[in-house]
Order: structure tokens, then sequence, then C-alpha cells
């Protein structure tokens, strides 16, 4: 029996866990490392919270509220409603359970442990079955530039609902931001990496902005496929769309594409977009037309093992 | 008519508010401050809990939970419940709306506001009518040497259910501590002080044990009463019989007078232990004996007038 494909994804939050609950039903989740957005972490009273990471780590338990596709099912929201009689306005909604999850973390950065320990230790806890790197250790924010100032990117996202018009984004503290321990060690070692159906600005970008990231996947031997999150000319969920066209490109899984050029091998569009596929091609990648709308978990794991597939063929020999 | 009178209460935890709830009922309000301890605070979790405060303002916004005495009414315990998963010990009960309350506090202090100014924010959230005031800003730790070594005063308290062989009592950092800003003013202004029936170790000590608590109290021109927290030998709740036996401390209310002796002018102890009138007067303060046990708001009121009544009956010419 051939040994399992040794698999990393570049992973966001809602469209990347969905994406990740295919892939694990499709191939060995132990050989899967996930390397996920920080960008989008913050200080919410004092407490960290990772949007991101633990909406992966949700989903990869089966805990994820599936209607909203982050935080806990069933979770209630006790303590940001007390929170109100103290002045505080409600923007960010961060379920009780979830808050202990935020509290665990904070506990732990405060006591010394270094991020991809502390995401390790909630991971297990959850009991998921593949590995959760953070893109790196060292706090890295999300700015939004906008119409009405610079955001964080949480409350660019949240607080503002994504209206105010996208100017700019920058990853403040990058420069001095390094891989986490594992992510280069990951992309060197494996058969393929995959970046999930995020935005590719503030998911994606992120991760691919952590210096030494982008060069290894670039240099690296697995092959490289991208899932558009982009389908005729919509993203499913958040504002990958508006940043598009806000920024100059194209509102297309073409415009996705030409963001990815020269790193990816392979570009999985859904099979609304396979018009762009000669356009795609065009830009020296492959391009697999397939169905991308996760709406179950049939669906999840058809579009897990549909890339998985597209990478294989793209393999280069 | 006459100003009402200006009264400082020194207040412990549940036995306290269920006096103050009765005070406030039968004086002004507004002429009332309350002196609370804070040696018992803990940092949960990160979190900066402040027990006996919190007991005392949600006791007097009507909020508390009449069952425990302690925590809010219909709180919910989904952060402590889902800390488990990551290994937490669930042993301090905090509920959730109650950690709304830590939260707050914790992110003020931390933004450098000191203890008093955070207490007066949280009691004007909850509508409390009189003024609460911690002994001291900084940080005191009252610490229980036992049988099984030093324990803070929640751990012997709550997650040792007192159960330890308590030798000692001491005040971490109280050498440090100087008295909020107003207690000395509250308590040179008033026109009777009266020390709660609560702990006389570590309720009523810590605050005492502050430097020039206790010597601004024994110079005050105002008049001194103490309710007994001991009602025949027993304590109504809490430790405080355990530690007068383990002391050397006679379990009664003599016992408690004798540790009062020289600060106070009057002793409020239950008719059931009226027969220890005399040797208590023979301490050199006056003793009233009354029903102190507050088993409804009209016995709490009746404490409160009663205690009142024998400070006025007591008070010097």
């Amino acid at each position: 029996m051939a040994p399992p494909e040794r698999i990393v994804v570049l992973a966001g939050g809602v469209g990347a866990s969905r994406f990740l609950q295919g892939l694990v039903r499709v191939t060995d989740p132990s050989a899967v490392t996930v390397v996920s957005n920080t960008g989008d972490d913050l200080d919410f009273l004092g407490l960290r919270v990772s949007p991101d990471i633990d909406i992966v780590i949700y989903a990869l338990a089966g805990a994820v509220n599936p209607e909203t596709g982050w935080g806990l099912a069933g979770d209630t929201f006790h303590v940001v409603e007390a929170l109100q009689r103290y002045g505080y306005e409600r923007w960010f909604n961060l379920g009780d359970r979830d808050l202990a999850t935020a509290l665990h973390r904070t506990r732990l950065l405060r006591e010394g442990h270094p991020l991809h320990a502390v995401v390790a230790d909630i991971a297990r806890a959850w009991g998921v079955p593949c590995r959760i790197l953070p893109m790196c250790d060292e706090r890295v924010e999300t700015r939004v530039a906008t119409s009405e100032g610079e955001l964080p990117f949480q409350e660019y996202m949240v607080r503002r609902a994504a209206e105010p018009r996208v100017l700019a984004i920058r990853f403040a503290g990058i420069e001095a931001a390094r891989p986490a321990p594992g992510v280069l060690e990951a992309i060197a070692a494996a058969d393929a990496i995959l970046l999930a159906p995020s935005n590719p600005f503030v998911s994606i970008g992120p991760i691919l902005a952590v210096p030494g990231i982008r060069d290894a996947i670039a240099g690296a031997a697995a092959v490289r496929a991208a899932v558009s999150p982009i389908i005729a000319g919509q993203a499913v969920k958040g504002p990958a769309a508006a940043m598009l066209a806000a920024l100059g490109h194209e509102v297309s899984a073409l415009g996705v594409a030409r963001l990815y050029r020269g790193l990816v091998d392979v570009m999985v569009i859904d099979e609304a977009d396979a018009h762009l596929s000669p356009a795609i091609e065009a830009l020296g990648m492959r391009c697999a037309a397939v169905p991308t709308l996760m709406t179950d978990d049939a669906a999840k794991a058809a579009l897990a093992r549909a890339t998985l597939e597209a990478a294989r063929q793209a393999r280069r020999p």
C-alpha cells in the first residue's frame, strides 16, 4: 500500500473549513497539515481570539455551528449579552463556549507558550485528526484601508459588515513574522499543496505574506492547486468579490487565478465558470471545472476528491 | 429634618450583603459607604475576580442568586463547563454573566484604572444606591496556612471546602496597601461605623489590617458597632467557627467580641446568646441581644434597625 499523500492546505475560515471537512473524508487526515491564517485574530476584551483557526478546529471536530459556519453549535451568548450592562457594544458575537477557548488560549499565551503550541493543544482537546498550524507565532494584523480610514480586519468585516469601500490591505507586523515551526517542513515534504477556497486577499494573502512561505511553496516539489472562492462572479461568502473589484481585479475565477499565477499548477473552478478555462490555462496553469458549491457533506467530499484528482493530473513529471 | 446618618459598613461577602440589604431599607442608602474586603480576590484564568465586592453589588442590585447568596440569579455556567475540555478543574464556579463582570474589571484594571474607580463603575452599572469602596487599590491576598500548606483563600475555602485545619492567616501585600481613596474620609465623617456579620479573620480582618484603617476607626468620632457572625456557637455560613477554634478563640459571640475589644462600642449578638451579654459588657463595650438570623427581607431590615438603634444608644456623650 502506498504511503498516504502528504497534503498541506492553506486555510482561511468558513470556506476552508468546509473544504477540509470534505478532505478528511477522502484522504488520510493524519497526513494533512493545515496552515491557518491568523491575520484576523483580534484582542477582544483582553482575550486573544483566532477566528479562522477556531472555525477550522470546530468544523473538523464536528462541533461548528452549521448555520453560520463559525462558532459552536448550540452555543449561548450570555457573556456578551451581560457585557452590554457595562456599556460594551455587542459587535463581535463571541459565544460562551467559544469564549472558553479564547480564555484558555489567552492564558497559555500569557504563560509564554508560542501560538503553535497553543493551537496544537486546542486541536488535541477537540480530537482534530489532522495537524493545525498557525501561519506564524508572531502577531500579524490584517488592516483594511477603507473610505472610512484604516480598520482592523474584524472591525471592517464584522462591526462594519464589510460595507466601507476597500482601498488597500496590509498585514501589520508581517516583516517580523516567521513561518511557525513545522510550516516550511510540511511544505517541503508535501505531495500536494492546496489553497482552500478562501479569500485570496485576507485569508490566503497573509499566509503567503509571511516571509519564506510563498518562496517555499513556489519552490516546493509538491503539486500546487488552488480552489476558487469565486463562483460565477460572486463570493460564496464574505467580501472576496467586493475586494477583487475594489482592488482592480476581475471579479471571477480568472481574476483569482491571476493572483495565484506562478504559484499554483492547477486552478479548480466551478463548472459554471468552465468558459474561463482557456484564459486560465493561458496563464500557465491547468484548470479543472467541477462543482465547487459545498452545499452538503457529499459535495464537500466531492470537491476535495476532485481537487486531489486535478492535482494528481497536474503533477509535474 | 435631620441630615441622614452617615454610616460606614465594613463588609465581607454573603452575611454582609444580607445585612446591607436590610440596612438600605431602613436608612438613606446614599449616606451609606461600604468598605469591602478584597483579600479573597483571585486571578481566575487571568481574570480578576472580586467575590466580596460582587456579592455586595449584586445583592444591593437585587440580582444576587438568593439560594447561594453569591453569583447572579439565573446565571449559567457554560464557560466554566466548556473549560473542562481544556483540562481545567471546575473548582471555582464563575457564572457566565458573573464572568462578564470579571472581564470588564480586568480590562479596566489593565488599562490602568485603580480598583476603586472600577468598583464605582460596576456599582453604577448595577444601580447600587450606596457607595462601594474596596478596602484598598493594591492587591492583597489572604493566605491561609493549613495542615496542607499555605493556600490562597479561595483555594482553601472553595477548592478544599474549608476542610484543612487552619494554622494561621496572613494578608500578603498588606504592608504596601493604603486605604482606598475615600475610606479614611468616610470613617472620619461617619456617625456610625458598623462591622457587618462577617468572618472576623478573613472578611473584617483584612480591612482592619490595611495600614491606617484600624487606627482611623479606633479614633473616629462615630459610634462603632459589630454584629456577631456566630450564633449559638455556630457560624451561619462559612468557616468562622472553625477558624475561631483553630486559632485558639472561644467559638461564640464572646470570642468574636474579644477580637473587637477596644475597637467597638457595642456588640450586637443573637438573642440565643443573651447569656453572654455580661461577659461581653465586661470587655468594656455594650451588648445588644436581638434576632440576628437573616431569614428573609423583614429579618434583614429588623437586624439593621436593631443594630442602628444599639449604636445610637451606645453613642458616646
